[in-house]
């Protein structure tokens, strides 16, 4: 637990659902929920830059506690990146708008990789830490606050490629090319993440999510090989709070990750159906998604009737309502919040 | 069949495969195997614009042949590209290297969508049917030819995002809200498919495939109200060849594809087993696929390990070996042709 004392938590129903325990309906809230969509997070943009607001922990507590007062979710997540661990390692990443992260010096030789070496973690993105604490502090125990990670696989994906991509052909060639250094890299990546997950949570994260946004670009095998065993590692390393594995795309590992990882919940993107989810999982584990988030873009009482046929497919027990991937940035406001609502009037069919 | 008379074919393992009949060793032919890993490529490339090589019959015809005559695989595909189709219904694409294709209108408004009708398609396209006349000829019955097309939820993506996408976000957002103009758009490029293919048959190709490169952004209840209708519909529209379905990323529908569409064989990216590609199947159809691209960046003893291992899970019979997707720029030749000779050589487990 954590160092610190913090405000009595009010609202429990998030971590009730994580621990498979008894609910009156599922909690909600959205991945990016802290973004662009948000008029109020759209000023604080154009006054800083994103480094600055990620560095700041005032700024990132602004940030994360915006959708909270907007919407009203059952969970907030610390705004932050998952590059942070690249930059601590020593890669130079810049955000351009309108490109994305680009790394000023990727991983391209064997000796690039065997080179990393995961230290001090803790201390280098000391102002994560310390955003969380605030916002832990500031958020006066309204929901539960998230702290959150890259898998290394997806770390390795841009700290290789050094740039986003569509397929990062360049990452993916070089685990075929280098096993040996794409070995020690991952092995790196993974220790850097357990130090980091567990410096959170002493900071006060309650709850921590690991985002494995690139699994589905691996196949089954080779996901069991460069990915799952460190998901395992990192899973098993967090103690104190629920951890929510999120490895997009990866459907054909569900069941996999459901009996082996130790995770509280998976997380599954809208390329799966609830029902596929849940039979793959056996509950085992709660489930986290999954609506497609261009559907946010329907009228708003479509998006209603959509979110509670969602909550009717998954069910109510051990069921966190959220997007199957971060809410776009052209959403209007009114449609998120009416995603949220429909999850907090949620009745079951019987009793509408 | 074709109108033409053309030269006897001397390899038919390919369509024996696709037809389901007994065969010796599996067939292979990689997608884009006509295309920039090849230096003969590039020196056409250097010389040519895009559309040049596309448009003009001859070079379609030569690129198209400058795999055959390199690496001997057991099928020909036509050099050309999805997005013949858009254009000829009026959408201006730009092929901008580095970036990939741009539309100079895309489509904006429902007017724009409502505005689009599919007419005269075989004749816009008369340059695609000559090519595919002359390179049947040229190849002389060393191997069949394989025409193709976009499916109309993957021309839908660009014509409405306006280019490549990581998520169409635009595109997917335009379904849900203005979903009767999107049926109009995806009415009428299944209609410009169907005339597509037809003449593309009646020109030669032997076979055809239909590319739904990113069916795997839609949720399987999506995909079944905007994708799989239009498959079915085109695969049941071609009657004298084989078709091969590509719905790349949905796994989720490949028991529905191999049971409803009609198609002679289903193309598996690399996230699909070959033992769950197999199961959902059930026998019914053939299977093309599923070897990583990304794998040809393995030295060529290890490649050639890897191929016969996907054969030995796939089985011999009923099954087309190919990537899980297009070749990628920077494979070298000899470690394509450590694939396509793998396969060549391959002799099942208990005879090696």
């Amino acid at each position: 637990m954590s160092n610190q004392t913090f405000p009595e938590l009010k609202n429990d129903l998030f971590l009730r659902a994580l621990r498979g325990e008894p609910v009156e309906r599922p909690p909600v809230w959205m991945m990016r929920q802290a973004g662009r969509y948000l008029p109020q997070y759209m000023e604080l943009r154009r006054k800083y830059s994103f480094f600055e607001r990620v560095e700041t922990p005032e700024l990132a507590c602004e940030i994360t506690l915006q959708p909270i007062d907007e919407l009203e979710p059952d969970a907030a997540i610390i705004f932050s990146d998952i590059l942070t661990v690249p930059q601590a390692l020593g890669i130079d990443v810049q955000m351009i708008p309108g490109r994305g992260p680009v790394m000023g010096n990727r991983i391209e030789t064997e000796d690039d990789a065997f080179s990393v070496f995961a230290e001090d973690i803790a201390e280098k993105l000391h102002y994560v830490m310390d955003a969380i604490t605030l916002t832990r502090k500031e958020l006066n125990g309204r929901v539960p606050l998230i702290g959150f990670a890259g898998a290394p696989w997806t770390l390795f994906c841009y700290m290789v490629q050094g740039e986003g991509s569509k397929t990062f052909d360049r990452a993916k060639s070089f685990l075929y090319q280098y096993p040996d250094a794409s070995a020690h890299l991952i092995k790196e990546l993974t220790r850097a993440t357990i130090d980091y997950l567990a410096a959170q949570v002493a900071a006060g994260a309650q709850a921590v999510q690991v985002f494995d946004s690139w699994a589905g670009l691996l196949s089954p095998d080779d996901f069991n090989q460069w990915a799952l065993p460190s998901l395992i590692e990192i899973t098993a390393s967090v103690k104190e709070v629920p951890v929510i594995l999120f490895a997009k795309g990866a459907w054909y590992a569900l069941e996999r990750l459901a009996f082996k990882s130790g995770a509280a919940a998976l997380g599954v993107d809208w390329t799966l159906s609830p029902e596929f989810a849940r039979e793959k999982t056996a509950g085992r584990v709660s489930l986290q998604g999954n609506f497609d988030p261009s559907h946010l873009l329907a009228p708003p009482a479509e998006i209603e009737q959509m979110t509670r046929r969602m909550i009717d497919r998954f069910g109510v027990q051990g069921y966190i309502a959220n997007l199957g991937h971060g809410i776009l940035p052209h959403i209007p406001v009114d449609h998120a919040r009416a995603f949220v609502n429909a999850v907090k009037e949620y009745r079951s069919p019987d009793s509408r």
